[in-house]
C-alpha cells in the first residue's frame, strides 16, 4: 500500500534523526496531543508505578493543565523550584524523587526563555539513584534547533510538534520508548499499534519528516547565525537598558527581554503597528494576558515580568530583520518619551 | 490577527452549512478524535448523569473501543440489536432508556454498510420519554452526502471527519450543542475554549470548511448521481447472483456486496491487481482481516459476510468507472472459473 510505505519513510527518516526505533514513534496533531498521551497514558497504563509526579512551574500549559487534572483525581505532583537559569535545582530533585514516584515530566528547551534542560544529568540522577520512575521530556522547542538524540538522553518518552520546525500545523510526534507501556488518549481503528487511533495522514507525517530533515542538515549552521542574530539584537537595544531575562547559556532562538517603562502589551502592540510580531507569553496562553507565569516561577519580579517581550528567531531570521527591530523599538521609545516629556 | 479571523470564517462556513452556531464546533484531528472527545468528554464532565450507555454493535470502531473503556471502568452498555436494515428497533431502543442513561451513542450513516438512522424518530423518543440522556451522533458518514442540519436532528453531540469529504487528512470537527457540557480530551493553552487544547491550524480548518461548502452545492445532484452508479454496478453483476448486503434504502455511496464463491480478500487484491481498490471491512479496522463485525451484527450469515467486499462512491465517481469495476469482476470470474473447471 502506497499510504502505508509513505508513512513507514517518514518514520524511518525521523527515527534516524531522533536516533531512536522507528516502532517507538507516533505520529500525533500536535505538541499537545504528545504531551497528554505521554502523561495521562503512562500513568493510565500503569496504575501501580505510585501517585507522586515530579515536574516543575515552568512547563507549557499542556503540561501544567494535565498534571492540575491528575492532582485533581488522587495524584500528588512536586513542583521543583527553579532558578533564574531557569533550570531546577538538581538536589532538589534528587531529594525528590521517591519510592513512589512514578513519573517525571520536564522541557528540554524552555518556550519562554530558552532555559536548556541538562537532561543526561537528570536522567543519570534517575539511574545513580535506581528510580523507577520514568522520564518524559517535552522536546517541543529543542527539535531541530538543538542535538535531540533519544536513545542517548535516557529519556522514556518525549513530545514534538511539527510547526515549530516549519512543517505545517497540525501534526506532532510522540516518542515512547520500547518496553515503556502506554495507554492510548483516541480509541478506535488500532492505528500505529493501537497507541493512536485515527486515519494516518501521510501528508502531515511526511511533512514533518521533511520538515526535520531540512532543519536537521542546517542545525549547527542555523545556531551559530542565530546565536549571532540574538547578540546584534542585545547590542542593538543595550542603550535602552532592557534586561535580558533569558538566562545566559539559553538556546538563542528565544529571547525574553524587558523593557524598561514599557508594559509588554503595549510594546506588543506598538511593534504590531510595524509589522513586527512578538508575543508577551507563550503564544498558546496569550489570549489570557497575564504576566508571565514562566518568569515569575523563575523569581523574577513582577515589574522586570509585566515589561517581557519574547522575541522568537527561527532558521530564516537574517540581520536586516534584528535591525528593523531594533529600529522599530527606538522609534516607540522616542514617540513614547516625546509624548511624555 | 489574521489566524484568527481564519478560523473564525472557516467555523461560520461550517456553522451556517450544518445549521448550528460558530460557538457548538470544535476542530479536532480526525473523527475518531471528535467521538472519543464527545463520549469520554461528556462522561466525564456528567459523572451524575448516570452509568449507562446506549449504543449498537454495528458502531465505528473509535465508538465501540471508547464503550469497551468505558465498560471497564464501571459503565454499564447496552448494545441494541441491529436487523438487517442496519437500523436498531426502536421498541428495544425505547424500552432500554433508563432513569441512569447518559448517553446514547449511534451513527448517522453506517460506514460498511451505508444504512441511514432515523434519527429524529429516535431524538423523539428520547424527548417523548422526557430522558436526560444526552444523544451523540457520529455522522463521518453522512456528511455532505445527507442532510446534517443540527439545530433540528435533537442530537446533543455529532462527529465529523475532513477526508470524507475530501478535505486533506488530519481534521475533524466535534459539535457540542449549547448547554451540553463536555471535559476535553486534550488539555493545555486552553484554544477553542479550552474544549480543545493545541494550537489551531487554520490551513486544516480552511480545508474541512471549503471542502463542505463544495461538497454542499453538490449535494442534491451528487446523491442523484450515486444512486444511478449504485444500480449501474448492481445491474453490471446481476448475472454474478451477487447480493446486496447493503439494506435497500442505504446511502448510495457504500454498497456492501457479497460474491458467491469468492472469499473477500481474493476478490480484493484480484480487483487491486487492476487498480480497482475496494475493501473487505472498514479500512480502520482493515489490518485485521477479520470478517465483518458489522455485518455479523446485523444478523448476516457468516457464509454471506466472508465474502462481503465495500465499494465506496464518491461524488467524483463516473460511470466509466463502474463500467471498468464491472468488467474486472467479470474477468475474475472467469480467470478463476477456467482455473477451476
Amino acid at each position: 500500500m502506497l499510504a502505508e510505505k509513505k508513512q513507514k519513510s517518514a518514520l524511518c527518516t525521523l527515527s534516524e534523526i531522533l536516533k531512536c526505533s522507528a516502532g517507538e514513534l507516533f505520529f500525533t496533531s500536535c505538541g499537545s496531543e504528545s504531551i497528554n498521551t505521554a502523561v495521562r497514558g503512562f500513568l493510565s497504563a500503569n496504575p501501580r508505578a505510585g501517585k507522586h509526579i515530579i515536574s516543575t512551574g515552568t512547563e507549557h500549559k499542556a503540561t501544567l493543565e494535565t498534571l492540575r487534572i491528575l492532582e485533581e483525581s488522587g495524584y500528588e505532583v512536586t513542583y521543583l523550584r527553579v532558578g533564574k537559569d531557569g533550570v531546577p535545582d538538581l538536589f532538589e530533585l534528587e531529594a525528590a524523587v521517591r519510592s513512589d514516584t512514578a513519573l517525571i515530566t520536564l522541557t528540554h528547551v524552555n518556550n519562554e526563555t530558552g532555559a536548556i534542560l541538562p537532561v543526561t544529568r537528570i536522567s543519570d540522577i534517575l539511574k545513580r539513584k535506581k528510580s523507577a520512575a520514568r522520564f518524559h521530556l517535552d522536546c517541543v522547542q529543542s527539535l531541530g534547533k538543538l542535538p535531540v538524540t533519544l536513545s542517548r538522553m535516557g529519556v522514556d518518552m518525549a513530545s514534538f510538534s511539527g510547526h515549530k520546525i516549519h512543517a505545517v500545523k497540525g501534526i506532532g510526534l510522540l516518542y515512547v520508548k520500547k518496553g515503556c507501556r502506554i495507554n492510548p488518549l483516541i480509541y478506535g481503528g488500532g492505528q500505529q499499534g493501537g497507541i493512536r487511533s485515527g486515519t494516518e495522514s501521510t501528508f502531515l507525517s511526511g511533512a514533518m519528516a521533511l520538515a526535520l530533515s531540512l532543519a536537521e542538515k542546517d542545525r549547527e549552521n542555523a545556531l551559530s547565525r542565530v546565536t549571532i542574530l540574538k547578540k546584534e539584537l542585545i547590542d542593538g537595544l543595550s542603550d535602552l537598558h532592557v534586561t535580558v531575562l533569558s538566562p545566559e547559556n539559553a538556546l538563542p532562538y528565544i529571547v525574553n527581554l524587558s523593557f524598561p517603562s514599557f508594559e509588554a502589551e503595549t510594546m506588543l502592540h506598538a511593534l504590531e503597528e510595524q509589522d513586527i510580531f512578538v508575543s508577551t507569553v507563550s503564544a498558546c496562553s496569550s489570549k489570557q494576558k497575564k504576566i508571565s507565569y514562566v518568569l515569575l516561577a523563575m523569581g523574577i519580579s513582577r515589574d522586570l515580568a509585566k515589561n517581557a517581550v519574547r522575541i522568537s528567531f527561527s532558521r530564516f531570521s537574517t540581520e536586516e530583520e534584528v535591525r528593523l527591530m531594533c529600529q522599530a523599538v527606538h522609534k516607540i521609545y522616542n514617540k513614547y518619551t516625546l509624548k511624555r516629556g
